[in-house]
């Protein structure tokens, strides 16, 4: 069993420990916080023992009832490997006590790339990770880009990437981040830095994005332009997405056209938290130009799908799985997730 | 096994479909649709056999791949108890076809008290519904409002109620209904029609209702203010509503201020839909005035509250638990469901 | 003096009522509502004589104190010109009777350009309008893309144009449109109907357009990219942008990254109503690729930027301006319009 | 002339200034910025000499065009009376050079009663204000209640009160804060800190207030339940606001049920930034019960009230006019105000 810790059981954090403990050869040992919250209440009835950042503030804790196991050094001990998921920027700060407690770790999209070297897609370049120390598993955009773009680029060669992401201002449980009303330009030069970050797992495309944060919770929403090397077909796309294990398509025929219902369905689906982990592609709107431009939009969850790509992650550091399908294929099928 | 089906499969029917489906004493034996949706798909993946309004359409749902089993008025031949949960007005005049067919039926909120004659809430008047044939379930803001006035009624007798209904301006779901960006009087008017919806159940209660639509997708806010005939404590009161199988507290030490918080401590709760069939009071908001007033907040989850009403209401129209105890206990531990 | 009148008096009624007053060749000969409100209450104030659709309704508006000048028809007889700005969709009707009361006039992008065969930007086609009958000035966005295509196609020549738009849910004043939290694709399919209709008042260009809607209410965004038949430079675009009379440029030593600051910004320079009558291009956001790929955002105010245009196609069907350049001068300073 | 500077030219700054700017016994010395901005370049528009906190950042403002007139403590020379109107806890920081400069100085209701002593609303307490050297301007929110109650207080005496205060979110020119979709209870305490806010004014009122924020940017709503001494009718209490110079009336015949259309309204009106100076109850909503409870919705405009009872308050510590209801007449003749 491989030991995992996470470092910051937030809305990542939280979702990893759940598919790592799901894994049949992964246990969770430990997850941290720093202050009494829901989530706390919810690391102590799911088993999880709880570390703390301060050890100091273990009588707060108890007095909300919230049973505390150490501090993260303790929980450093227990683990083989971490996985930091701390706020963006904070984590890079922890690199030196893990490397002092000699662990693996994982870092999220919120950290550079330089952290850890490596820039990790499962379904991109597992091999890259494969019994590396230090991994960072990149952004949720840009998991949502890198499948697809790779995908199309092993069947057609992508020749370049034009792509607008429309950003969720907060995810479903804040209550801090706005903007209440206002599309906000973020960053409002072109090309923004999502393309480079795309760049980090696969150096080769040819990408611009330009990226803009608007009033919602539920997913960001990507339009994308590609042009292909080789002739392609509208079927012939669809027939590849439909084959991958970590892009859905949304059919036409649900009538769901928005990130709104598709969040429904997932919930409706039984889908722990409504957690869409694959990327969602609305077959509608799928459609290849005369000059071999495929257009389509694709609707991403931001909280959950790098939570998959953590654990193939885990898995390929470990070498725990020799290549990304197996890897994959153990994740899902451990999920009980078959993309829509 | 009671024998149910649900006639309009939309956000509350398909919510109350599952409740039933849990049920030891239960079964659904269909659920119906006007229009192939997401929704559809899940009915089938549920093994819900699933009617359809207009059989005329049956084509297009086959073509969307949508398994039919035949029209609505089949699906009442199959049933003992209808619940009727089509939009709001529509239920009305479905009134005769159930008539026709000789099945008892439940209407919803949307829908006027005189539609059946008796308004339900199972904490307040289970024994109003004892064997009935017609039995209206009340609105999500009317459930939330009675299950607490009458907590506080039954304790220490309630001389007057002023409540303010901060509502959601659309589900989750939705994308057509705003506001986007205003706070919208509905109505204008004060008093607003809740309270007189209120004294559908509980008709001897002083109540003056105000209410307005904002917008948010995840839950209704109510702010109350009782004024009490006899003595009454903060504590006192926590303790009444710790004890209630409907009413839940959110725990001060929990850190949540919000609606959004709420629901986000559902999902990781891994309630189904992040569904919170209780009332919500916020533990530090409870505080009681120098002459008796009671005042607290109150979130209502305006998707979820009626689903384990509707399945009380089953069983007293079907006389299949004698009292309100033992049908909400019978509910609740089929649905693994106590209040937070 | 031109005697216009306007049938609609709503957002856009009312802002080009208020625009053709401030010329000094026009006068507001009436204007009409349907039912009495705050924008009819205006409309006395302004001095606007205030027609109805059904005069019947007469009683009606007199006694919430607004005085009511006869029906449309009569509005109809006093006029040369009617600028139709009844909801999309509506003004088509309308039709025969300006047919009939032998006006000229003037419809909304909310109806298709068959209504009036001809549709106009007056940056772009002026004299298609000349002397004309008929005349559709194209919806908000259209407006907006035909602008700044029009200028890079006579400067550099335009090969090809990709745009995103990002439509905003509901006008300010608005509440009953969503969504409240949902990014919809409107349409799914790709291309959406905007590129065509560009192609109404510029035939020639090669265009595909995306389009989605959120949670706003301010003002729409385009992400555009063009590619360029001849070279360019950020510097000679942002010079073409200066010197046009309706696109201005969002400074970037503004700090305006936003739809919600750009409105703020037009409501502190006194603008009535906050309109900004012209295209706002980002000036941060201009950037030229290797090949000669244009790319910039461009924000629009839905509610203001085709009404200048109107005010332009009243002149052109009048033939009270020979040229666009003259027209255009005039509508502007009249208003006292100069772009950011 | 009085000379007035306005330190910390935003939201209300930049309002405050252009209203003083009005007045015919006042004139704007000079405003303050911290950094480059929209309204740094208003400023210079308007011809108010423009100074910057930290005098380093001259050069930044000049590259970004903007003419910098010297550093704060230059302003501070130049005037008799400061409006301090930096963000909220900001200005108490600035009380010792006020004193330095022998200046007089107002602050805002993001401050502590405690920073001058003094809390202003000129309906309520003018009087105290009268010649005083350090005066704060209470909070948007506190002057809607103050008016409304005083006014009840002075013809009804007022024995109670309860009010739930609705607010927006952020202003409509923000885009950091949230919520994006949430009810968020600030405070989760009830009371809130808003009832003995209002004491600060009126010391004598019974006032229990709770408060929450929701996703809008127009204005606040308030739902308020006096209870009154004496007999009350609902056109009594219509007829005393009808006469108050600072509460508004939103006909019932105007179709207006929230804060997007009153805003809409203001605007359509040509008021400046579309400004509400004055508290808008709903006619349609005051109503009395049987008790002499009188019930009302009324919508504040965050950015404006306060704005006039600023001039107000310069006028009452310059003694330049003698009685509240005199500074009130110029203040809103000046600005060509009459409530609505
Ligand atoms: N939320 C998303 O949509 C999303 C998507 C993809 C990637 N990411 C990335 O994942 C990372 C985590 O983001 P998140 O949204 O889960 O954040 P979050 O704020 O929801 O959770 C962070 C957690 O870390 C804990 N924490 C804070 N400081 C800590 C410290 N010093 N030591 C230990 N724990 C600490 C907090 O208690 C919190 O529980 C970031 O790098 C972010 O960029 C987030
Ligand atoms: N949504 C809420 O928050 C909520 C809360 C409490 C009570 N209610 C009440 O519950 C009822 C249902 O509301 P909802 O929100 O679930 O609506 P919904 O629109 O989500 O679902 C209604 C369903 O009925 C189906 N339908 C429509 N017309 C039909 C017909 N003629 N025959 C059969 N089926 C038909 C639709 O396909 C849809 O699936 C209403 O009375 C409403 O007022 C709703
Ligand atoms: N609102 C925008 O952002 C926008 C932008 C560009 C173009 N348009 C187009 O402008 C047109 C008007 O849109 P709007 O947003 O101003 O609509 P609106 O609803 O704000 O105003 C329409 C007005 O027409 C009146 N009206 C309705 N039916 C009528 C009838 N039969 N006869 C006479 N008057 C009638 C209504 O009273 C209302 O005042 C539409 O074609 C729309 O597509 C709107
Ligand atoms: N915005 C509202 O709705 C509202 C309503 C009533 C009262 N208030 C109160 O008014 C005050 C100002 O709020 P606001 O909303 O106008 O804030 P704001 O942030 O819009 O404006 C503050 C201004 O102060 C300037 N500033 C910041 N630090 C400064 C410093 N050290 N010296 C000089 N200038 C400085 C900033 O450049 C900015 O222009 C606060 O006390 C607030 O609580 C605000």
């Amino acid at each position: 069993m491989i030991k995992v810790a996470i470092n910051g059981y937030g809305t990542i954090g939280k979702r990893v420990a759940d598919a790592v403990a799901a894994q049949p050869d992964m246990e969770v040992v430990g997850v941290s916080k720093t202050r009494p919250s829901g989530e706390a209440y919810i690391a102590n009835e799911r088993g999880y023992p709880l570390y703390i950042a301060d050890i100091e503030k273990k009588p707060v804790f108890e007095q909300a009832g919230i049973a505390v196991a150490g501090d993260v050094e303790e929980m450093l001990k227990k683990c083989d490997i971490v996985v930091d998921a701390t706020p963006g920027g904070v984590g890079k700060a922890n690199k030196a006590i893990y490397e002092l407690f000699n662990v693996k770790a994982i870092w999220q999209g919120g950290e550079k790339h330089e952290v850890a070297g490596i820039s990790f897609n499962s379904s991109c370049n597992y091999e890259d990770a494969y019994g590396a120390d230090f991994v960072r598993v990149v952004s949720c955009n840009t998991t949502g880009l890198c499948r697809i773009i790779h995908l199309a680029d092993e069947a057609y060669g992508v020749k370049s990437v034009f792509s607008t992401m429309v950003r969720r201002g907060s995810d479903p449980g804040g209550i801090k981040k706005g903007p209440v009303d206002a599309i906000v330009l973020n960053p409002v030069t072109i090309p923004s830095h999502h393309g480079p970050d795309v760049n980090t797992v696969l150096p080769t495309i040819d990408i611009v994005t330009t990226a803009m944060i608007v009033p919602t919770t539920f997913m960001h929403m990507h339009v994308i332009r590609m042009e292909l090397a080789r002739e392609a077909s509208r079927d012939g796309v669809l027939d590849l997405i439909r084959k991958h294990p970590r892009i859905g398509i949304v059919k036409g025929a649900s009538g769901i056209t928005s990130t709104a219902e598709l969040r429904e369905l997932a919930s409706d689906m039984n889908r722990p938290r409504g957690d869409l982990w694959e990327s969602c592609v609305y077959e509608d709107s799928v459609s290849v130009g005369t000059n071999n431009e495929l257009y389509l939009f694709q609707a991403i969850h931001q909280e959950a799908d790098v939570v998959v790509e953590n654990v193939d992650a885990i898995r390929a550091m470990m070498k725990a799985a020799d290549t990304a399908e197996e890897s994959i294929k153990m994740t899902n099928e451990a999920l009980g997730f078959s993309a829509i």
